[in-house]
């Protein structure tokens, strides 16, 4: 082994966050091994900080660098292994790749699975009391309005940006896959989004995700079941 | 004049919003010529609603479409208008740029810029009762890490995110101007951001910016000054 070479790739984590999941479809669609490695980001341990100054997760060792932030991430992954492409060609398709993105990550994010996860499990993990039930009513009250404007999206086109997957369906499938580990999201809503759900969940870059196990929280039935 | 031609461009926004800001500067170091309309974006017009339903500014209308979500805009106008560029060529360096604008929008933006806009001027301009001092307090003590975090970047680079000048200066100049004008940015504890500030300030492109009124929030006396 050349001594000089680079550290294998690997990504500090949380299994249930759907930034950390969103980089871990890109790494498997680009075939790149990694190494996953569980961080709680919450005991903002020195190690963490070091490695990211805004203490967050994920944080991905590539290269022999320390790369945080989800969306800069994919973004580079894409740029520099171009197979397969997950963003289009065009500017204007890029855009609404990019607008999606941040819809997921920020409005989808802080109006449905950042109250609901942190309600229903990081409280749980990280030992902060009960749930909030009216926090949570309005999460789900939330989420019936983002799967009423995917499906709007999903009946002009075959992916959520365009005609082609791309980094916009990883995010709101990352989003959508730690809901439904708690069985927060009602697939009888609408067939459009569950068939989109299903194609997604079917592709071997899914696979890691849907054998994660959170302890001491259950995932619901239906999460690792590709026909549910 | 050919009826078909799409409008001109025009943004939707709010002066004192650092999002609103950065498109703002990259419009006009693009030389694209807009038209500005203010957006009381809490008032949650039906218009808006329609311009985007993510119900924020800024909204860009541009070569007839709607375009919501900043980072996204200043990615498009960049590819679109590439001279001069705002994004560097090299993967690496094009990384750099989108986790520093990630860290300024995201980071900067909730520790700092929102609570402290909130509490000096959004809540005076929306009726919402008097600022509370311990909010203002935290942020400002905040926005002290953050000026070293850009000491020493700016220690070992020309610009933030490498040695020409990109987006990063822009969502980073967009936050601390925003700040400025009411005088929350303490100069005097970085020569070296004061430095890449007054550089930035000077650009013909920053003008616009610092021609900002708010009615019933007065400008700090230094906010237009090029000279601090």
């Amino acid at each position: 082994m050349n001594s000089s070479a680079p550290a294998p790739t690997r990504l500090y984590h949380v299994a249930l966050s759907p930034f950390c999941r969103k980089v871990r479809l890109t790494l498997a669609e680009k075939k790149i091994e990694v190494e996953l490695v569980e961080e709680k980001y919450w005991e903002q341990s020195p190690e963490l900080l070091r490695r990211n100054p805004a203490g967050k997760v994920p944080v991905l060792r590539h290269e022999g660098k320390m790369m945080p932030e989800s969306q800069a991430i994919c973004e580079y992954l894409d740029e520099t292994v171009p197979q397969p492409p997950l963003m289009p060609r065009q500017a204007s398709e890029r855009y609404e790749v990019r607008r999606l993105c941040a819809w997921f990550d920020d409005k989808f994010n802080a109006e449905v699975t950042q109250p609901i996860m942190h309600e229903r499990v990081w409280k749980k993990v990280q030992n902060l009391g009960y749930p909030d039930s009216a926090t949570i009513k309005n999460g789900l009250k939330a989420i019936k309005v983002h799967l009423d404007y995917m499906t709007a999206l999903l009946e002009q086109r075959r992916w959520l940006a365009g005609n082609n997957m791309t980094l916009a369906d990883f995010a709101a499938a990352a989003h959508l896959s730690c809901l439904d580990y708690i069985s927060d999201v009602d697939w009888d809503r609408s067939n459009t989004v569950r068939d989109w759900y299903a194609t997604i969940k079917s592709r071997p870059a899914f696979r890691s995700l849907l054998a994660d196990q959170m302890p001491g929280v259950k995932a619901s039935p239906q999460y690792a079941e590709l026909d549910f």
